[in-house]
C-alpha cells in the first residue's frame, strides 16, 4: 500500500456522527420515540448545505477571475447541476417528516423552545451567497434576526454582507460579455427596430379584426401599449435605472441584454455552456422556493395555527417568504423580452465566427 | 383459451391514443420540434385525472352509504394512496415541461390561442368532487369560467355543484361517529376542563417568570388568552357558527370534535384506518398545492410576465389559485386543538370496548 | 419559559456533524473537491441507517410481546411507512453521487484503501434485523466478514445472530394467527377443494378446445399439472419441510397459510392492518433491492470493471447479492397461491364475527 | 386574432384520449375497478415512449450529417436530458401500479391473454434506435419475437433493422473527432508510455512492500499483470478486433480512443458539449436498466411465480434481460482506462488551439 490504511467507519468519523443525537426528551425523562427522526433529518439537512456552500464557494472562485476561464464553464455547470440535485433531496426529505404526526410532534416540542431553523447558519450563507441581502429580506425577518440570532453568529452573517453575492457575480460576468456590438453593428439597435415592427404589425390586425367591437379593440390596443412600454424599458438606460431604484429589476441593464442575447443565441458554441448556466440558476432558485413553500405547508399540517418554535407564527411567515425570497426572478422574467426566432435580427459573419469553436 | 385473444396494441387502443398528437405549427406549416411533448405532457395529465375521477368517484360512492361499512375502510385508504402516488407523479411531470424553453415554446404559442389550462374539465371535477364549489373559488377564477368555457363545459359544471362533495361527506360521516359520548359520560366536558386547566397552569408560570419583565409578562398572557379564545370556539356552537358564516372553517362542529377525538385515540382498533383516511386527506390537499406552486412558478419561468394562452396573466393567478383553492384545511388546522397525549382525559372502559376488535 | 432555553445549532450538535469531514486528499496534500461529497453523502447514508435501526428495533420491540397489542398495528405499520420513505430517500441520493465523475474519484481514491461500504456496520445490522443471517449470504460476502471487518465488529455481529430477526418475529406472529379453523370449519379442507375443482375444469377446457393441436394440449396440460404440484405443497406438511430444508421457503407452513388467509380476506377489519403491514414489508425489501442493484450500476459507471476499494470486483459482487439478500421473497410468492375472489370459500358468520370491530 | 381560435379539449383530442379504455372485465360482465388503472398506466407509458422515440430521432438526424455541426451540440444535450427526464417518471411510475395487489391483477387477467408488454411496438423501436439489435438479444426473447409479434409487427421491426443505431451513429462520430494526433504528435504513444510507467512503479512498491508475504506479492503482481493486459488492448488493433469478434467490445478501437481522451480532457471548450453527451447517454442506459429490474421485481409481487399474460415465466425472464440488454456498456466500461489527472500528458499547444473557442 502506499498509503495509511483506513477503515470506513474511521474515516467517516461516525463515532462523531452517531453520537451526535442527544434527545431533549430523554433529558427530562419523558424519551420521545420521534425526537430521533427529528434529529437526524436536520443533521442530514445540515450536511447538505455544507456540501452545497462547498459547491457555491467554488463557483464564486471561478467567477471571480477578472475574466472567467473557457475551462471553467463546464465545471461550473456540473456543480450547479449538483446543487439541484441535492435540492431534489432536500425537497423529497420532507416526504420523511410528514411521517411525524402533530401528536407525536407535541411529546417534545416544549423542550425545543427557542431553537428554531431560522437559526440555521448555514442555509443562511447559503442565501445570503446567491443573492439574498439583508435588504432583501422581509421586515419580520429582519426582527427575528436580531431578536433570536447569538450575537457572534449576527456579527458573522453581518461580516458576510461585506462579500459579493453570486447574482452579483453573475451580473458582472454577463456585464462583460461582449458579443452584442461590433464596430459597425450594433444588435440592440436592429432587436428594438424589430419589436416595434411587430407591435406596429400586431396593432394593425387588431384595428382591422372585423370580429371585435370598438370596445374590445381598444383593449386589446391598450395590452399592446403595456407591452411597448415593457421592451422600451430595455432600451432605455434612464427608465431602466427607475426600475432598478424600485427593487423591480436587480441586475444592470448590460447584464439584462447579455442575458437576452445568450437566449436568442443559445445554440452558438460560446453560447452553449452560458445558456445552460442561466437555466441551471433557475433551476436553483425554483426548487429553494418548492421548498419553502412545501415547508410552510408542512409546518402548517404540524402545527396547525400555532405559533412555532422560534416564536413566530410560523406557517403565515414561511408563506410570506417563500415568494419574498427568490433570488434570481430577473433571469425568469428574460422569457418577457424575446421574440420569436424566426424574427431575430441575423448577425454578421463577424461575429459568428466570435461565438465558435477555433476548429473548423 | 376461455375468452377471445386479445393483442397488446388492440386492448391499449394504441391506433387512437398514438394518433390523438396534431400539431397546429404543423397546420400552420411551420413544425415546432417541442410541440410534441406540450401535447403528449398534457395527454398524460388528462389520462391520470381519469384515473383519479375513477378513485374519487368509487370513494364518494362507499362514503354515501347511510352507515360506512367497516369493510370499506381499507378500500378507500388503498384508493386514496394510490391517488397520491399519482399526484407523486403529476409534480415531478413537472420537471419534464420544464425541458422546454421559452423560446421554443414561442415557436407555437400563438397558435394555440386561447386554449387553456383553465378549461380542463377534468381537473375542474377534481377539486369540485373534492370540496371546492364555485362559491369558494377564487373571482377571477368565476370571471374566467363565465367567459372562457364553452356553454356545454359551463353547464355540465353547474349541474355536478348539485352532488354532494368529499368535503361534505366526509363531514356527515365525520359527525355521524358516535365514540364520543356514552350516557354518563361527556368526552368534552373533560376536555374542555383539562384544556381550561393547562392554559391555567401557564398563566401562573408566566406570571412567576422572574426573567420577563412588565411588558413581557403581558404580551405572554395575551398569547394564552388568544389560545383560550381558540380552544373556546370548540366548545361553543355559537362561535363556531359565526367562525362557519364567516368562512373560516367549513365543516360542522360535530365533525370538528370527531376528528379531534379521532387523533387524540388514533391507535385504537377502529379509529387506525379513519386516522389514516384523515391523513390521506391532507396529502392529497398539500400534493395539489405543491403542484399549483410549481405550476405557477413554470409559467414564470416559461412566460416571464406576459399574460398566458388563456388570456389571463398566468403566474400571478396561479399563485393566488395556490393557497385559496385548498379544500381540506379545516384537517390542516386541527393540530391547533390537540393538546399533549400524557394529559389527554382517560376514556372509560366501555368506551373502550366500543373502539376494539371483538377478538380477544 | 418550563425548560432551559436551547440553541438550534447546540441541539443539533452541528460541531460535531459538521467537523466530521477530514478529506484524506487533503492530509495527503492534494485537495481533492470532490472528496467533501464522496464523505458527506456517506454519513447522510450512515445517519439514515441509524434510523431505520431505530424504527426497526422499536418494531421488533412490539412484534415480540407474547401477544402484539391490537393497538401496535398503527404504530407498526407508521413506522414502516417511514422507513420507506426513508428508502425512496437513499434510491435517490445515488442520483447525487453519479454527479462525481469517474476522474474525479481517482482524485482521492487511492487513499481510501482498504475502506469500503461493506465494512458498515450500521447496514449490516439492518440487513441481519430484517432476517439475513449470515447463513443466508454468498459466500464471497462471508469470506469478506473475515477478511475485511475489524475483530470487535465481528464479535459484535456474530452476537447479534442470536437474536431473533423480523423475519422470524412475523413468522410467529403469522402462525400465532388464530382465524383459519374453528371447531367445525377448516377453512383450508375448503381451499384445497377449490383450487383441485379449478383445475379439473381447466383439464377440461384445455382436452376440449379444437383450436390446440395434441401436442400443444400435452404442453398445456403439463403447465396445469406443474400448478398442482405447486399448491399441494400448501397443503402437504411433509412436501413443505423438504422446500423448507432445501431453503426455497424459509417462513413456516402455518404462516404460509396465514399469510394467504389474511391476503384473501383482507378487508374484514382485524385484518386491514396486519395485510397492510405485509404490504410494507414487501415494499421494504423491493427499495432495498433496487438500492443493490443501482449501487452495482454506479459502481460500473465509476470504476468499469476495476476493483472496488474494499478489494473486491464491485460491480459483480454487487449484482450478485443484489438478488440474493432479499428477505422478504415468502412474501413475495404468496401471490402465486391466490385464487380469485370469487372462487374462494365463504367463512362462516362465527369467524366473521371475530374478523370484526366489536362495536355495530 | 392571427389564427383559428381552439379549445383546450379540442386541441388535446380528449374525445379520442380519454374514451380509449374499454374494461375487457366490463366486456364479459364482471366490471373490475382495477382494470381502469392497468390501462391507463399502460397508456401513458406508450404516450411517453412516443415522446422518446420522438427525441431519438430528432438525435438520430443531427448525428447522421457527415459532419456533427457544432451547434447541435447543445440541441442534442438538451433532448437526451428530455429523455432522462422522462425516464425518472417511467420508473416512478412503477410506484403506481403497486399499488394493484396481485388479488386485484387477478379480476381481470385472465382476459388479456396473450397480450404481454412484450408486444409494445415502440419500447422494442427505442431499444433497437439506441443500438439493442437483434442478434445482442436473449434467445428466449428471440423466440418470443417469433411467437407473439404479429406479422406485420415482425416485418416492421426487421426492416427496421437496416437503419443504423444511435450507438452506430456514436462510434462513427466518435472514430472522426481529429483531436487525439498531429503530424509530430501521437497522444497515444504517450499515454501508452505513461501507463507502462505506472505499472512498473506500482510493481517496484509492491516487490519492496516489507508488509506482504511472497505468496501476497505474487497475487498483488498478477492482479497488477491483468491490469495491463486489459490497457494492453487499447494499443493493439489486432487484440482489440479479438475481443469485438468475441461480442465483448461493441464500438471501434478508434472510438474507444476517442471516448477516453474527451474523458481527460473534458473541460476544454469543444469537449465541454461531448463530455455531458457521454455521460447523459450513460444516464439513458443507467435508466433503463434500473426500469427493467424494478419491473421484474413489480412482475414477482404481481404474480408470485406464476407465468405472465404473454406465456413467459416473467419474472425470471425479465430479471436475465435486465443486464443482457444494456446499450452503451462500452461507455460504462471507459472508466478502467481512465489515469489520474496529474499523470496525464500535455497536449501540444497546437492542439490545444484546436480545442478552443475561436474567441480569446
Amino acid at each position: 500500500m502506499k498509503y495509511e490504511p483506513i477503515y470506513y467507519g474511521e474515516y467517516l468519523k461516525l463515532d462523531k456522527i452517531l453520537g451526535a443525537q442527544n434527545l431533549m426528551s430523554e433529558k427530562y425523562g419523558k424519551p420521545a420515540h420521534d425526537e430521533t427522526l427529528f434529529i437526524i433529518i436536520h443533521q442530514t439537512y445540515e450536511l447538505w448545505f455544507k456540501q452545497i456552500l462547498h459547491e457555491v464557494d467554488s463557483i464564486h472562485a471561478l467567477f471571480s477571475k477578472e475574466v472567467l476561464a473557457p475551462t471553467s464553464l463546464s465545471t461550473i455547470s456540473h456543480r450547479l447541476n449538483r446543487i439541484t440535485e441535492i435540492q431534489r433531496i432536500l425537497n423529497d426529505q420532507l416526504n420523511v417528516i410528514e411521517t411525524m404526526s402533530p401528536l407525536d410532534f407535541m411529546e417534545f416540542r416544549d423542550y425545543l423552545v427557542p431553537a428554531s431553523g431560522f437559526q440555521s447558519i448555514q442555509f443562511r450563507m447559503i442565501e445570503l451567497k446567491l443573492g439574498l441581502r439583508q435588504e432583501y429580506r422581509l421586515h419580520a425577518d429582519k426582527a427575528f434576526f436580531n431578536s433570536r440570532l447569538k450575537e457572534e453568529d449576527k456579527e458573522f452573517m453581518l461580516k458576510l454582507e461585506e462579500d459579493t453575492t453570486l447574482l452579483e457575480l453573475i451580473d458582472k460576468w454577463l456585464s462583460r460579455l461582449p458579443f452584442g456590438k461590433k464596430e459597425n453593428f450594433d444588435f440592440w439597435e436592429h432587436y428594438q427596430e424589430t419589436v416595434e415592427e411587430m407591435l406596429a404589425a400586431d396593432a394593425e390586425i387588431i384595428k382591422n379584426n372585423k370580429t371585435l367591437n370598438p370596445k374590445q379593440i381598444e383593449f386589446e390596443l391598450n395590452n399592446l401599449n403595456a407591452t411597448r412600454e415593457t421592451f422600451s424599458v430595455l432600451f432605455d438606460a434612464e427608465k431602466y435605472a427607475q426600475l432598478q431604484e424600485k427593487g423591480e429589476v436587480r441586475i444592470s441593464r448590460e447584464a439584462k441584454l447579455a442575458l437576452i442575447f445568450i437566449k436568442l443565441f443559445k445554440d452558438e458554441p460560446i453560447l452553449q455552456m452560458p445558456n445552460q448556466i442561466l437555466d441551471q440558476l433557475i433551476d436553483i432558485d425554483e426548487l429553494f422556493t418548492t421548498w419553502r413553500y412545501r415547508h410552510a405547508i408542512m409546518a402548517h399540517r404540524m402545527l396547525g395555527r400555532k405559533i412555532g418554535t422560534g416564536g413566530s407564527s410560523g406557517h403565515d411567515y414561511l408563506k410570506q417568504s417563500t415568494e419574498n425570497n427568490r433570488v434570481f426572478t430577473d433571469l425568469f422574467n428574460v422569457a418577457t423580452f424575446l421574440i420569436p426566432k424566426s424574427t431575430v435580427p441575423q448577425l454578421p459573419d463577424e461575429i459568428k465566427k466570435d461565438l465558435s469553436f477555433s476548429y473548423e
